[in-house]
């Protein structure tokens, strides 16, 4: 599909100028408990290297600090300024205004939305309509974390671009052919069929990931592959033969693997003496292991890996929490091999598995069983490659692109509509 | 330590007859939820083939059914007696009373007790004193479920036998040397010092296995060994170099693998979740996580293995339990060898793990990675090697023996005692 691009011209950047024409783009939007990551991608093109004409965030939605930065296609600054944004209602507002100012918003043909949990019916990625918001509006119950956000940023965008297909992007729908028996919780059974199964998250990501491989070496991507997705929320996917086979995280995004702020997996009775001793509510409990848990309690510090190791040094509690990250990674990567009968592939990526040779090395240690062996200095440089040239399993450092995968979707979405 | 014994010569079998004297005999008390396993050891034995002298069990109390069941030496029936046992305090004198007819009640100089979950601060087998029971009653709010029970049937032998030595033999104490981050959960850094940590179960069965593996097998068992203790409690332990380092079970014994009626691991957003759609009390869910969950649930049916294999032929939510068992099984597997760079022993134990070749044969499956391959006719018949001579990982079945156990370590207290 070839066609004109003008090419982004920015307000607020010395080239700045409203674009001369309405060369159709693809946003994605993809909104975090106080953030929203946006990007503008030209509708025809999804080559491996296309990137987003720009993109930006908001971060600190809800504070007194919140910012607005946006970057241009080469990554040149076109914008950083505090902004006054309440909730995400307000913030879509300031990001539409921005994209008004910047792009001619007629341009805007179509949006993608991240969305965390698709619920119960909703296994694909889809083209929203009254029913879908509807569909999503029931589900709120299965992920008030996320759900009721993401609802207020796909109406704003309906609202701003009454004209454009707007598309949910679930991180649900990659695992969506997981096997029954990996869906399955040891609860009463009339609780699986009432949704409450495993349903996996991070799998925009996974896609893009297994999207990635599958360019880099075709052949061994089918075989035995586990995708480590770490960043401040963290999981794991187990990919055999191209299908999906397990994944760490369950029903929510708090399952599996230690994260910045979440415990993952935790003794349930474990979980109800606290909630008797603490007189926790269930929302109380929600809060908890949403936001109390995880780095940032086991340090006593910060959620975030960067300064835990800064800190580390001088402190036995950040050491410890850097070490029990480590330590249920590689027991996470131990159990899911164990699922596909041994590993072809280990994937490290988000921002803590693209970034952080340190993990990535501990995480490794004691894997030699399974054929991994890291090369210490393309580790530290973070190499797309990072495992030895003899090592059987290769180990690779990909940065993940939710946006980008999000992009793709809505193209596939937007052709499907052509053809018909 | 030599000395004469008379043998048991036992109330309602022909030959029954009180014991002539009075040899020092070891009492070992094993409290289940709805149960007592109980048996008599000489005190001057401990040789591995030693056999207690009898063994006994009641079962059902607290219902209409409750059963005395008790056999001598030679495994014949002694005694198989309906009785009324309304709790476990009626039952302890149901048994004293048994035990007073058959043996000479003077004869029993000490008493071992397994205790599930020691608290805080007692991590190691002990005499039991006032003190320790004031401790015990302490840590009662960190099991609910074993230790008050624990504490009567205690209590029911000391006026029993109030000459006898009572010793504390402890499911936790096996793990007290866990490293410091296999203990900690991710959850604020004050509750690890209040004690909120994984303990780990089972102890007393893994202290046995590991004695009888360093006897079969000395210098292989100072190599990387997991522990399946699969019962209707489920658990696995790594150990490596003769030293734990992780066991599947936590701050409780409902975490880690699936159980006859407890889950096993749980994402906690979905507990959380099903307390509020449920509106369970932290009792409530105490009473949901140990009793109303597991195989159980899964299967709609029984948390019963052998009913499960039965019903399976024709029920596919029964044979999605014995799936999901072992998958959780297997990844358990795949995560402890993870810990320990690999493995070279993997020893089956417990009611499931001795009898269900067809559960170790689906465990198996998939770990040729690790170096495991069953022989099948091996497994079948359950031999103490179900291993293929050239498998690089030795496979066991070796049936535990928990009384033997508390009575070996009872001897111990004896003898250092007299040292004294």
């Amino acid at each position: 599909m070839a066609e004109t691009r003008t090419g982004p011209r920015l307000a607020g950047h010395p080239s700045a100028a409203k674009t001369a024409m309405a060369a159709p783009r693809i946003l994605t939007v993809n909104g975090g408990s106080s953030s929203i990551k946006f990007a503008v991608y030209p509708v025809g093109a999804g080559k491996p290297d296309d990137r987003p004409e720009l993109s930006g965030s908001m971060e600190g939605i809800g504070t007194h600090r919140c910012r607005l930065k946006a970057v241009d296609a080469a990554s040149r600054l076109i914008c950083s300024k505090k902004v006054h944004a309440r909730n995400h209602h307000h913030a879509a507002k300031v990001m539409v205004e921005f994209l008004r100012a910047t792009l001619l918003s007629s341009s805007i043909s179509a949006v993608g939305h991240r969305v965390v949990h698709g619920g119960i019916h909703l296994n694909r990625h889809t083209r929203i309509t009254a029913g879908i918001i509807r569909e999503l509006k029931q589900s709120v119950p299965l992920d008030m974390a996320h759900l009721p956000r993401e609802i207020i940023l796909i109406e704003s965008m309906i609202a701003a671009y009454p004209g454009a297909m707007q598309v949910a992007c679930l991180d649900t729908a990659f695992h969506r052919t997981l096997p029954p028996v990996a869906r399955l919780y040891a609860i009463p059974r009339k609780f699986a069929r009432q949704g409450l199964r495993r349903y996996g998250f991070h799998g925009l990501s996974y896609s893009f990931l297994m999207e990635e491989l599958r360019r880099m070496t075709p052949a061994k991507a089918k075989g035995r592959v586990i995708l480590a997705h770490l960043g401040s929320g963290a999981s794991m996917a187990a990919v055999s033969n191209g299908r999906p086979v397990d994944t760490t995280m369950g029903f929510t995004p708090v399952a599996g693997l230690v994260m910045a702020t979440r415990p993952g997996d935790l003794d349930p009775g474990l979980l109800v003496h606290l909630m008797r001793r603490l007189a926790l509510s269930p929302a109380a409990a929600e809060r908890f292991i949403n936001e109390d848990c995880g780095l940032k309690a086991v340090s006593g510090r910060t959620g975030d890996m960067r300064d835990l190791h800064r800190l580390a040094r001088r402190d036995a509690a950040c050491r410890e929490a850097v070490a029990l990250f480590c330590r249920r990674a590689r027991g996470a990567i131990g159990a899911l091999a164990a699922e596909m009968g041994g590993l072809d592939i280990l994937v490290f990526s988000g921002g803590i598995g693209e970034n952080d040779a340190m993990v990535r090395r501990s995480i490794c240690r004691n894997l030699d069983f399974l054929g991994v062996r890291l090369a210490s200095s393309a580790n530290n440089k973070a190499s797309r490659i990072v495992s030895q040239p003899g090592s059987r399993v290769l180990v690779c450092v990909i940065p993940t692109d939710e946006e980008k995968m999000i992009a793709a979707i809505v193209r596939r979405h937007l052709r499907s509509r052509r053809l018909r």
